[in-house]
């Protein structure tokens, strides 16, 4: 093990401080350690410096939930007297590795949705210069994940299992994004395909399971819980909640409080298969479809006005309620049979974060 | 493990085959496995069709030197009565995903150097309605090796080396990317940015360590050898081979025949930093460097030309040759003193395809 990031000093120092306060002190010592400890052949400065730019503008920035559940999960599931400060540390390393991944799903993802901005800044490949070199820089964040793990987490019996756990939520992610993209091409609107079970597909590949599942298995690995059955079980809890998360910022996009949410909804004009529209489609007569098949994935403020109005219509405020109260009972409802010895606090600590919310 | 891709029948067929053509044979075999016994929920369909479709048009039609490396490394550090059908299905398989890790890297490059062809047809990004979305279709490349590496070798002693191996190299790659983005940007001709340390460090991280080293080191961890020394030893000799075989590739690309080579050379025309141009600038006058400074890097016939002439007066076929000698020496003293306990033939066959290739 080659983990020389903090000093017991600099240990002491931070008993005080919060698991969200150490979280972000802890990037500044992993873009250096990734930029200046790691790899030290002089020939690679320049690159390294491009590195530390790409991690210091994609890496932070967001709400940091994923990150932080690790450490969050980890307490949970093991005694404060048994977790030492070398355990907290790797847990919050393996929380930055999530946000890793995140940022390095999100450039990619920017270019291809050809966004203009993200967390209230220009898309990285939107800056003077960057361009497509972004999708090179989106591989240099995911690289960082596995040069991180290996360096701090190489000597652990987990080890293998955070590597496959890693690879594996990848590539559901990206088959996830796959099926995003095939499902709501840019400029081809075609509402037959936004079925409800093409819908729980994307959510599911796309975003829980690197969203809710990878998060608590991870910890879960570093707790020495590695049975099938047990993970199996949490991954049925995390994915239900995940798809409910998600319905969940369909639903804010178009109801939210941008004051509130930070941000203006387009999910309408940029003919996303939202919830929304899914579940209206189930609701139309065949008129009210024609009204929306012309009026949806148009950036004109009188079409989206329109499938708003639309929305009021079918009352989809009130179906969003329903659905929410169910989808709560039913993860109530799973805890209580899939937790197996898991303590449910793991469970219901993120569904309270969730579930309310409003934004 | 979960390695049902072919029955003892099928092996008995295929044992008076060569290992090139049941390398062949092995790649339909791998797309169905991932496409069709990996991951097997209904609801991914379309995007296992849509890998399919990504893995046949991008990792074929190569020359497969690296995939067939690790067989053919294998075959000497292993005795034959100690290799296995089922060692040799697994080497033929780690060298697909060689094989992999290379089509993701192209069909990524292909797109941030605005590409028109590769291997004889048109790049994937350039196909009617991929575009962007081509990035997405780079990743599930980079992501079967990992769905593969899990299937084949997860119960052996060597499956958490080989997972360090591919990611490590993976990140080098991309390193050795960024490092020739920055150098060599496209319309901004600077010779000043073509070095000779520049273009080694892009050399070595760009091309020699997933190309020489990353197929034997595939082979020595199969093959049980693990230790820091002989991967350290085995790293020097593989690395200056490969920094050998991108020169000759530079040279080729001016100098070769176009009917043996198959493709009309453009690093002139691209403002690439080629082994031939790093070199002519420690030749040049000044006035000779200024001639190159406003010919290098345009498309124009004339241009070009001048461009060819002034490697001429150089004498740069003469420069090349000395090099190829003096490399080649250079090589065998370092297989000498540097092979340790292994088999010198896993480096002279590597050698013997390379040194004096025309093509």
């Amino acid at each position: 093990m080659t983990d020389n990031s903090c000093s017991n000093g600099a240990q002491q120092q931070r008993s005080d401080m919060t698991d969200a306060e150490l979280f972000d002190v802890h990037f500044e010592e992993l873009v250096s350690e990734l930029t200046q400890r790691d790899l030290t052949d002089p020939a690679l400065a320049d690159a390294l410096s491009r590195l530390a730019e790409v991690l210091r503008y994609n890496a932070p920035g967001g709400k940091r939930n994923r990150g932080l559940s690790v450490i969050g999960s980890l307490r949970e599931l093991v005694p404060p007297s048994q977790l030492s400060p070398d355990d907290v540390r790797r847990a919050l390393l393996v929380g930055w590795c999530i946000e890793l991944l995140q940022a390095f799903f999100l450039v990619a993802d920017d270019i291809m949705d050809a966004s203009v901005t993200r967390r209230g800044q220009l898309c990285w490949y939107k800056k003077e210069g960057v361009g497509l070199d972004a999708i090179n820089d989106a591989f240099l964040l995911e690289g960082s994940i596995y040069r991180l793990l290996r360096r701090h987490c190489r000597g652990q019996s987990y080890y293998t299992h955070l590597l496959e756990l890693f690879t594996e939520t990848s590539f559901q992610t990206e088959l996830g994004q796959a099926l995003d993209l095939m499902t709501a091409p840019p400029n081809k609107i075609d509402l037959n395909r936004f079925t409800e079970e093409r819908y729980k597909a994307i959510v599911k590949y796309k975003t829980a399971f690197y969203s809710f599942y990878l998060p608590v298995a991870a910890a879960m690995y570093m707790a020495g819980i590695d049975s099938e059955r047990e993970h199996h079980n949490a991954k049925s809890i995390l994915l239900e909640m995940g798809e409910f998360f998600q319905i969940q910022d369909d639903y804010l996009d178009c109801y939210g409080d941008p004051k509130v949410t930070g941000k203006i909804g387009t999910d309408i004009q940029d003919n996303k298969c939202s919830w929304l529209v899914v579940t209206a489609l189930k609701l139309v007569t065949p008129e009210q479809r024609e009204e929306l098949q012309s009026s949806y994935g148009h950036s004109d403020e009188e079409r989206v006005e329109r499938v708003k109005a639309l929305y009021a219509t079918l009352d989809m405020p009130g179906h969003y309620r329903q659905h929410e109260d169910e989808s709560y009972q039913r993860l109530l409802k799973l805890i209580e049979s899939h937790a197996d010895n898991l303590p449910h606090a793991v469970f219901l600590n993120f569904a309270r974060k969730i579930y309310r919310r409003n934004k």
